[in-house]
């Protein structure tokens, strides 16, 4: 199976146990709206590759970690559309969960998606106990506070900004989070896997100020323009497009040449430069082939 | 170290990890005020109590377990109040959480706390890991969906209400999560003390209708006639204070007489009866004594 068959596979199955037979319709339906189809799965895509490189001894624990990083993933972007947040009408090109089924759903889908994150992890590592509670702490740190993608957007309400640790948490977090999860699942050393996730979620975040200022619709599927509009740090507009997209080009390289020595070396390597370029405003993807 | 020392314990200990410094200083400051001074604290009693009559073979997982759940109490507080929702201005007699620190703290807020109850399991459990995931997958369905808190939630966004699957979603759930996750804890079977949970978290939502019903705020420090408002299911609005009362009753007895045969059985049957009164408003709490 490859890895989007596995990430499909993995995020059907935790919708259908959190949409199980009595399950209230509306929000069965919403939380089916809010994972499927899904954006470019990057974050279980660089969990599972992680997880391939270090010997996927242990698939099925891969393949939850995976998913619990995308369903939070999903649950932040339905949360994070909200209208007390950047009240974004459109994401991935339909209308935002609250917009199609209402406030008080779109609170209960972020709620349960982040449930059904744990959930999975429990469910899918009972062969394996000795892996549950790692890599449930992994992705909590990653997605929780003080240091998680929930703090990370805390900052946002903060009457001064630190912008290292703001980016760090709500974006560089989850990848940090994914990369580790997918060592831990194949029980290689998270340790050896810090700098490339770093390095990638810094990617990452300078990518989405660069669509965010650039004005198109981003990866993330969120609509332009919202950070200048809602007053948000964004790279793109401190350092200009060409000092955001040199920075960009700088991390790239510098997450390619920390993947470890290992069996899948070349492969990672290959799809950071990839996964990297696809993720870049078109207008500029050329530019960094 | 009695109940309350230990919840508190175990309180104290979660939102130290979760407001560990670099959090962010307005979320630090809002999660801690959405957790104390907490309220009655009966889901973690309840989960600590069965732990004891099961001979509390794991005190550091079940102070975990009833930590958990309480923080998800906190959590469903938060979110609950959020205008979307209750539009509730106080809880335990101070603003709500959105109130004083806006709704997209708030939110946050609710969304720190849920990650913070599965990281909490995960971290105390590292000594016993064959109990991590039999503890995270019972508190999990007991909040989430399609069963836990989280649909109950949602049934109110249905046109037509399935009053039992309702209630049993929305606050039974939570009780027979508390009280599973105890028996767990403790390397007791769970099942045992099915019927246990089902009546007592039955007898909560009734007693939290007729506090709404009648006029007093509530235990769980909800104002007032919410339920009337906001056009929510409510027993003692169909039943009458009378026939509630009497169904109160009914299902306090239920609780107390499916105490199964333990060490502590008469200690935990006595708290039953004793909490259920002290739940009651004011007004009927003389008469149900």
């Amino acid at each position: 199976m490859d890895l989007s068959d596995r990430i499909e596979t993995g995020m059907q199955t935790a919708v259908r146990h959190a949409t199980a037979n009595g399950c209230p319709d509306k929000l069965s339906k919403a939380l089916r709206y809010a994972v499927f189809p899904g954006g470019a799965r990057i974050r279980p895509r660089l969990c599972l590759a992680v997880a391939l490189a270090c010997g996927d001894r242990d698939p099925k624990a891969a393949t939850a970690a995976a998913t619990a990083v995308e369903l939070f993933h999903c649950a932040s972007l339905v949360h994070d559309d909200m209208p007390c947040f950047d009240n974004a009408n459109t994401r991935r090109g339909k209308p935002s969960v609250h917009v199609e089924y209402g406030e008080e759903i779109a609170l209960l889908v972020g709620d349960g998606l982040i449930v059904s994150a744990f959930e999975t992890i429990a469910r899918e590592t009972q062969h394996a106990p000795d892996l549950t509670a790692p890599i449930i702490s992994t992705v909590a740190n990653a997605v929780g506070t003080p240091y998680g993608l929930v703090a990370g957007q805390a900052w946002e309400s903060e009457p001064e900004i630190n912008i290292a640790a703001y980016h760090r948490a709500k974006t560089a977090s989850l990848f940090t989070g994914a990369v580790s999860c997918g060592a831990i699942a194949a029980r290689g050393n998270p340790l050896d896997w810090f700098a490339l996730a770093d390095a990638l979620g810094a990617a990452y975040q300078v990518a989405d100020d660069l669509y965010d200022a650039m004005g198109e619709t981003g990866s993330m599927g969120k609509p332009a323009g919202q950070d200048q509009l809602n007053g948000k740090p964004n790279v793109a507009l401190e350092l200009g497009v060409e000092g955001a997209l040199k920075r960009l080009h700088e991390l790239v390289h510098q997450a390619a040449d920390a993947v470890p020595d290992c069996e899948g070396a070349d492969m990672l390597q290959a799809m950071i430069r990839k996964e990297a370029t696809r993720l870049m405003p078109k207008k500029l993807a050329a530019s960094a082939a």
